[in-house]
Formats: structure tokens, sequence, C-alpha cells
């Protein structure tokens, strides 16, 4: 199998995430010896920089710097947004053209696989030999044929250490607790609060995901009847949640008008506005309804810390290096062009491998948690959820228990 | 030196920290071997575990559970923000006496403190022998005697990792980013953002204590300032920041009813409303001078996560159940009162030790961050506080940094 001789350019799009550095330095890893591959150029703020001819030299860094990188949170190479047009993707082929860019790798979302998807189509149409690979990448966890995104279990770990330790808290004083989750229309994250439960009684005890319609009433009853039982209720909520209209609960509860990307997504996170409108629904309905006379409710928003803080989860590092060394592979193996996906081989010990599967089997679609996931109540996940989850997580700090049954007899 | 014979209670009061069950342990660890010491009782939900009776048999737990439950987060003791009336603490007394308590032991802030000076003013005034300790606590760090305070360390060490993140997620996209840190009054907290800086470049850019008074206007210029300068800017605001009236900036910008606690304090913590006013105020005020034409501005509010995040200082896990131990060992020295408190040696080696101080010289009063950690601009911190609290929080992980300098040339 001969492969063409030229140089290699990888860029990251879209939201980052704790590890995506280590998919981009995976692709350096795998190209860096090979003949074939004359310069590898990181392109700064993903398709940006093709268009801008703003290139970092990766070859030129060493391979300290660029193993610190990759254990580094969020992207060194910068991202964007931008959804390339018709024009920008003419421009783009030129350019590899004037580069002599044979291999093009891109770590993104399901937007960015549609974009490279696109780009791979302009270049075949210009007869320009490419080789094109999609690298996944998502703290959503949306992306189809893949078990799970690279930063999806990192993510996935800050979120349930997040609940785990508002849960002690909230026990220390009781009454509610409500926590937004990212995950515009993927539940996966917020699901992810139930990974880190250590007791039946432990929080969250009830998770509202957007795969579920969310019907306000409902959900104060649901409230309500774990507050009678334990005088406290932790809730961990999708920011994506709609009702049975689909009109996010956001924009139900909220006059603001909301701000929309250019890939017309409204923007969920980065406001605060979510939970203070539900807890202070909560706090009116359990108030109206005589259970206490003035309620301790608390609302927060992970927000953007859930995807970016430095604690990896070391299964999602050592996996996402070696999915980006698989898409380097792959195209030194010949392949002209795919996305590199994640399958699991089994839960339990857990094992997975790579697999380089259609551009368009990715691109622009969005994969949801799986009905056997979401508690027929939709207010809950299942044990299939947690067998599934908890191996990404790795080791989570143990909690320990005063036995509470021994109590000093009253005098 | 004669000490009485008698039980020993031990309670938690106030908003938990990651480290406060590690505080009872060490009084627990400290008391277990001693003759003089008949029972260890735990009381639950703080002093109202007292008023109840309800506590606890701490002897009757193995000291595996122990020392785990030292390592969770929040108070396996449970907690109260009741502030004891005059018929509160001549019914504790009684119940002292009925259950042959003569060691009380409290961890708390500055408003337990109070409340246990006046507890033994109570005793003493009743003519019943007591030996009664305050134990140091608090996230905020506000407490007059200690360097610092069991559970800052801890807490500071999530804010510097949440910024360090925070920080590395803007650079990707530009733009702003705010994020709101806890702290009423004392700016220790916030102030912990700038723990992680790496770079002359690393955010946050600006930090606004409530030590120094907020001016609206001032804070759009300076933000303006950092965003020409660099095209993106993080910010770090306390929850607490007044305007130069002393009104708080939230109530300023809020029209929603704030709710007060027993002890009048306005809440501030639990909703995300400060964060998202601030960034709708940078947001007009940044494309009304026509920076940029649709701005990227995010804010997050860290909320209760930072006082509960299952991730110990390690400096403060060991100071935490030393301080414990160090209380218990006073009072079995024959101390009849006082306050735990931490105090420094050096800064560099990092090296503190523990000093009994009486109880009125903490009680009710509120510790600010000193002048000299506070840059003379009112929007940042000095090197003085970066070297008083960066032993505080034990390692944090390697962040690589690519050389930007290495570019490919343009062709």
């Amino acid at each position: 199998m001969t492969v063409p001789k030229g140089n290699a350019v990888v860029f990251t799009q879209g939201g980052p995430t704790a590890v995506i550095n280590a998919s981009w330095v995976g692709v350096v890893l795998g190209l860096k010896d090979a003949p074939e591959i004359t310069g590898i150029y990181g392109s700064l703020h993903g398709i940006d920089g093709i268009l801008n001819e703003d290139f970092v030299d990766l070859r030129a860094q060493d391979e300290k710097t660029l193993m610190a990188v990759s254990k580094t949170p969020a992207t060194a190479l910068l991202s964007t947004r931008h959804k390339p047009d018709a024009e920008d993707n003419r421009k783009m082929v030129a350019l590899f053209q004037k580069y002599n860019i044979r291999y093009v790798f891109g770590a993104g979302g399901n937007d960015t696989s549609e974009s490279l998807d696109i780009m791979n189509d302009s270049a075949k149409a210009g007869g320009y030999e490419l080789r094109l690979f999609h690298v996944a990448k998502t703290v959503d966890n949306d992306l189809m044929e893949n078990d799970h995104t690279p930063g999806y279990a990192s993510a996935a770990r800050y979120v349930a250490n997040a609940f785990r330790g508002a849960d002690m808290d909230n026990r220390c004083f009781g009454g509610l607790y409500l926590c937004v989750c990212m995950g515009r229309h993927a539940g996966f994250l917020t699901a992810a609060s139930a990974l880190g439960r250590t007791t039946p009684e432990s929080g969250p005890h009830l998770i509202y995901l957007p795969e579920r319609s969310f019907d306000i009433d409902r959900f104060c009853m649901d409230v309500e009847g774990v507050y009678k039982k334990y005088g406290r209720c932790v809730i961990s909520v999708s920011e994506g949640i709609e009702d049975a209209d689909g009109v996010p609960i956001l924009q139900r509860l909220s006059s603001d008008k909301l701000e929309a990307d250019s890939h017309g997504n409204v923007q969920l996170s980065g406001t605060g506005a979510l939970a203070d409108a539900l807890v202070d629904k909560l706090k009116t309905h359990l108030e109206e309804r005589g259970m206490v006379e003035k309620l301790r409710a608390r609302g927060d928003t992970l927000g953007y810390i859930q995807r970016s803080f430095p604690d990896q989860s070391p299964v999602d590092y050592e996996e996402t290096l070696g999915l980006g060394r698989f898409a380097a592979a792959c195209a030194l193996g010949g392949e002209p062009e795919g996305s590199a996906a994640i399958r699991r081989i089994s839960d339990s010990p857990y094992r997975s491998e790579y697999k380089l599967v259609p551009l368009k089997s990715v691109a622009g679609k969005t994969r949801h948690l799986p009905d056997d996931h979401i508690h027929p109540a939709g207010n809950d996940v299942t044990e299939a959820f947690i067998r599934w989850g908890r191996p990404l997580l790795g080791e989570l700090s143990l909690f320990g228990e005063l036995d509470m049954n021994k109590r000093v007899a009253k005098k």
C-alpha cells in the first residue's frame, strides 16, 4: 500500500475537553516517524488556522512538551465553532495544495465531523488526493458509532465527584439541592451524576434528562416525595430539558433573550438561570403545600468547569491518546478517510477497542442515552447505565460512613 | 494537673468543608485512650443534638471507619446554623450535667466560636465545671488568630484548579469568562483563583474582592483593558462585593428578594444571579464601545461544589487532623477553654504550629485579606498573597505549553 508523501495538519474544533490535547498528540506520536509525513502542522483555532495559514510546527516541539500538553485540559491548538461554507471549502482545498497537505486530522464532535465530510467531498470533487480523518471528541458523548467519546469520561468523573461532595454537603442541613449539568440533547453527562452514589440513600435522588419531556408539575411532585422520605433531596438536571412541546424549560421560565451560535444552538451554558428558576418553583411548591415553613433550597450550575477541570479520568486519557495513534495508523495504513471511534468489548473487566467508521455515519447526527439506561419513571438512570458508565471514571476516593445505629442511650 | 472524669461531646456547626470530619476525628483520636474520658459522643446537627439528646457513640466506631470518615467531605455529624439563645444555653448546661459531659469540642467558624463562648459563660455562671474548646473551621478563612483555617486550603485548591481549567478553556475561543467564588466578607477564597496561574498571561486577569468597594464603571474599563490586550479576559469575583455605600452588588443589580439566615446573613451562594448580571453588563459595555460585534461572554458560579469537592489538600488534611488532636491534648493537659488555631512558622519551607487562643479573641470577629495581599489597583492579589497561599494547596498537576514561536512559515 503506497500512501502519498506530504504534510499533515491536525486541528481541534468545538468545545474543549480535559483530554482533547491527548487526541491530537496521539496523532502526532503516530505520524512522527513515518517517512511519508514531511511536516506536522497544528492549525490554530480549528479550520480558521487553515484558512489563515496559521500553523504551529508540531515536529519542532520536543516530546516532553507534547506529553505535558497531552495532560493539560482544553486545547493548546485553540478552537473555533466556525462551520465552513462552500467558499471556505474551496479555499481550504487550494491551501492544502499550496502547502502539500495530504493528511488532515480533526478532533471534534458531530458538527466537526459534518464539516470534515463536506471538506472531503470538496477535495474529491477537485481531484485532490487527501487522507482525512475525524477523531471523536465531546464531553456530551453524543456521537453515533462510539461507545463513548474522548472527553466524556473526564467530564463524567468531575460530575460524579461534584455530586458526591454536594450530596454529603446537603445531608448536613437537609433541604433541596439542585444542580444543572451540560448536555444539550444527550443526557450522558447529567446521568453521570449517579455514578458516585454509595448507598441507597445517596443523591442525586432524581435525575432529569433531555431524552424525556419535562413536566414541571410532575417534577414538583417527584421532589416532594423524596423530601417527605428523607427531609432532603438532591436533584440533577440537564441544561437541555424541554417540555412536551419541545420548548426548552429555560425558555419557558425565562423572559431573557437567548443567544444562538452559528450552528443555530441556543446558549444553555454559562448562565445560572435554569437552576435558579427551578429552585424558585420547588421552594414555592413545597412551602405552599405546607411541607415546610421556610425551605432551604439551593441551585448550582456546573458550567464550564465540568469540561476543563484538571483531573483527567485515567481511562479517558489512555484511550484518547490511543485513539489519536489509531487514526494516524489508519492513515499510514492506506485508509483514505473515516472517523476514529471507541467501541466497547466488555464491561467487566472493562475493555475497549478502536474502529474506523465512515465519516457520514457520524456526521451531524446525535446519539442519545439508550432507553434501557433511563428509568421507566423518567426521573433516574438504571443499573445498566451505572454498569456502563462506572468503568470509565477510574478510581474515585473512598467515602467513610459512621454507623448511625450506635447511638448513646437517652437518659 | 488533675482533669475531671466524664464524657466528651464533639459537634460541627455551620457550612461544611472538605476536611471538617478530620477535625473531630482528630479530637476523638486524641481523647480515646485517656482514662479521664468515659464516653465520646458525637452530637448530631451541631448543638441541636445536645438539645435533643441525640448522640452517636463515637467510641463504638472502629478506627478504620473513623479514618475513612476523616477523608470524606462535609460533616458526618451533620450541621446546623442554630444560634443558641439564653434559654438554649441554660438547657444545654443542665443536659451536660445530666449526661456528665465535662468536655465540649465544637468545630465551626466565628458564629460557632461566639456560641461556644456564651455557652462557656453560662456553664461558669451555673458553677458547672466544663472544659470547652473551639476547633477552627471555615472555607472562608475569616477567623482571627489563625494563619489559615481548616477547610480553606481544600476549597482554595478547588478554586485554583477550577480557574486553571477555565482559563485554558477560555483561551480556546477568547472572549470573557467570569466566575463567582464564595466569601461573603473575606476575599481569601476568591483570591485563591490566582494560585494556579502559570504564566504572566494566565487568568484570572482580574480579581474583585469584598475588601475593596466595587465600582461597576471601573470594572467595565478594567475588563476592556485586558480584552484589548489579549482578546480575552478571565475574571474572578467574590459573591460578597459591595459598592461604596456598602450595598451588595447583587442587590444593586437584582430586584429579587434575598433570603437571610438566622445570623442575619443574606443568601449569596446557591444562585447564579450575580455572575449573570455582571456578564450582561460587560457584554453591553464592550459591544456598545464597538470593541466587538457580538461578544462571547460566559458566567459561572462555583457554588456549593467548592466547599465539598472530594479532593482534600494534603496539607489541609494533615493539619486539620492534627488540630483536632491538639485540642484534645489541651483539654487533657488541663486547659479549661480556648480556640485551637493554626499559626505559620515559615513560608518556605512551609511550616506551621498549633496554638490555643482565647475564645473571645475569635468569637464573632471577621478576619479580612490583609492589605499587602491586595493589589493597590484593587483588582488583583499581590505576590505576597501567592507566597502565602501556594504552600497550602499541595501539588497541582503540571500544565504543558506549546512553543508558539515555532510557526510554519507562510508560503
